[in-house]
């Protein structure tokens, strides 16, 4: 028989300051568009992410895989490039990125796909404030 | 390429009373079915309401959609018609339903549907408790 | 030597609606004041409730209090009474109180105080929501 | 027209001791891999369990199931069984099973799945920190 | 008799960048002392804050103060001057100040006291992730 | 002019088995007393610790302690000692304790109390679920 399929999601955080600004546009497009989030000084977030990988429990182990790993995955690819840092001109994976949630998303998922193997990434939530987050599970739209 | 698909969630709550109660049945009927909850003088809820949307990254942005646009549209169409409300027999929309957590999922589902656009509604999630909550993704049953 | 003195807290939930209205004063008062919370039909909330207790560790036990009876009496005198019910008109130990989150904690704390012996209760919280809440440890204004 | 297809969740939880360990591997593997939670004495966690059950909306009662059947079941076959409980030895459902949170997650699965008709298991949750958690959906890998 | 004296606690959030330095000390100094707090570009953290008045319960409304009343002084004085803005650069009445937690927590102080009278400021609880917080209560070393 | 006194709190979490059990006592009574807590293999918790500091803001670093301080004496002193540990068993410094709640927050206070100088330990928060917790300030009952 098969061995099930489960999922396994952990959680950490980075604190870190961004500024929304498109350069293509003027600064009245982006005063305009992003707001108090174009403010040129910045602004910041305790941004907690949230990684779920997927794959067959281990018939040894009972684990898809050991969370230890998962964590410093985590810990390596995102939380420590990004922690204290300002995310529009420190964290080189974001060089020229708009450090949009959804951005962030994005970025970091291609941070991580490889290193989880031989789970699967599967899905990737981006909390800016306990009210907003983003998910991302890697599609592209048509 | 494509852009990249993200769901973007932001939550908000209002605090309303209701009384489960079918009027198609007799009292008896009720009490036995809805118990505590068909108590002829109503209780309350905190509700929190989880909204999620689904789009392409917009180019420029890097945004699906603006938080503030999503958050101004659940603050018009379900948080102020419903907070500080009875939802028997204040709301306008929900004229005529059983403000059961399920039926309420569904009506708050119709408020916001049409206002997402150009992203869409994919999920809407509604807390009655820190415990119990429901999730309707617009589907209907076979 | 004298044993350590331990608060110990507990916490617990219920749903119950309210209106916010002086008997004393007119309407045109009431809904200025109270604004939305005076609503004819009322609203309502998923109430928070923790009780704070303090007293020695006893020596056999290691313990305060047993925290199944610290469970149990909030239940009996406080749950019980007012989950799934209007707190205007359906409590009789609110009989003729405004059912302020202030009033409630206040009537809540004579609820549990003889109740909690051996131990003292000194801090009674009441969350409206996850926002807002009061505070009660017993006293009264000079 | 068809009812609305909604899920629904509840939460609940258990405090218990687990080791990880693999009979069929000597000790030294099992130090090895499981590290910490391969402790003798073993260690415990707080699991906060979450079901969601999906299923049309009953025309009559606005509900897919009454929330309290939903808890009572949960409460049956899973937190009774569990609650202050080791359980690699004081859980009969669990004996032979290597309790991981993947395992656990597995077997309360199946401790559930005939209990919720007409509804049907959808999707479990395990946390064993409020970092960490697994999810488990039925299916197998291919 | 007198009125229960009772307290009430509200809690908003902001978003917002700083960097902690010290312009009395030389770079290496502040380098080594505030480590990666000190990154040249800053770092940013999504604010909760709580602030708690006491009064007495006025007799008529059964309310030391409106809820609202609070919640909007709190967003005059703290929330809208520093949400979206940098802490070292934008805001007047943190000039000049090495934005640590406990710094933001005594200016933020002085700008809510005076405003929440009759009743009186008895706690500012400032988060900076949710493991982090520092507390004041109004008072000075001796 | 004195420098303002600030408390500063940083929260930690283990996952560890324990047993409730007093060894003066007979098993009759302490499965009267201790009921499913007595179990014979043991239960266990996700343990969350807050502590609390106090001191003045030192004026060159804006700081009362530096957070990463107290995090490490925190990790040294009670998380490392206690995670993935049988508290009943495999803790040098809770020998012969039953390990209550209770008896756990001032065996940790004693861990902990050296090490926060110059600033001053005032409170110990020890969570055993998300509704149960017991706080400790270093006192003795009269």
């Amino acid at each position: 028989m098969s061995q099930p399929l489960i999922r396994i999601t952990t959680r950490a955080h980075f604190s870190a300051a961004h500024r929304l600004h498109c350069p293509d546009r003027d600064d009245e497009w982006n005063r305009r568009i992003f707001d108090k989030c174009n403010n040129p000084h910045g602004h910041g977030h305790t941004y907690q992410v949230e990684i779920t990988v997927e794959g067959p429990v281990q018939e040894e182990t009972g684990w898809v895989v050991d969370f230890k790993d998962l964590k410093r995955i985590v810990s390596e690819k995102v939380i420590k490039p990004c922690d204290c840092k300002n995310l529009n001109t420190d964290v080189p994976f974001l060089s020229g990125v708009n450090p949009t949630a959804e951005n962030l998303a994005v970025k970091f998922w291609e941070q991580l796909e490889s290193g989880v193997s031989p789970a699967r990434l599967v899905r990737l939530v981006l909390h800016e404030t306990d009210r907003n987050k983003v998910i991302y599970t890697g599609g592209g739209a048509d």
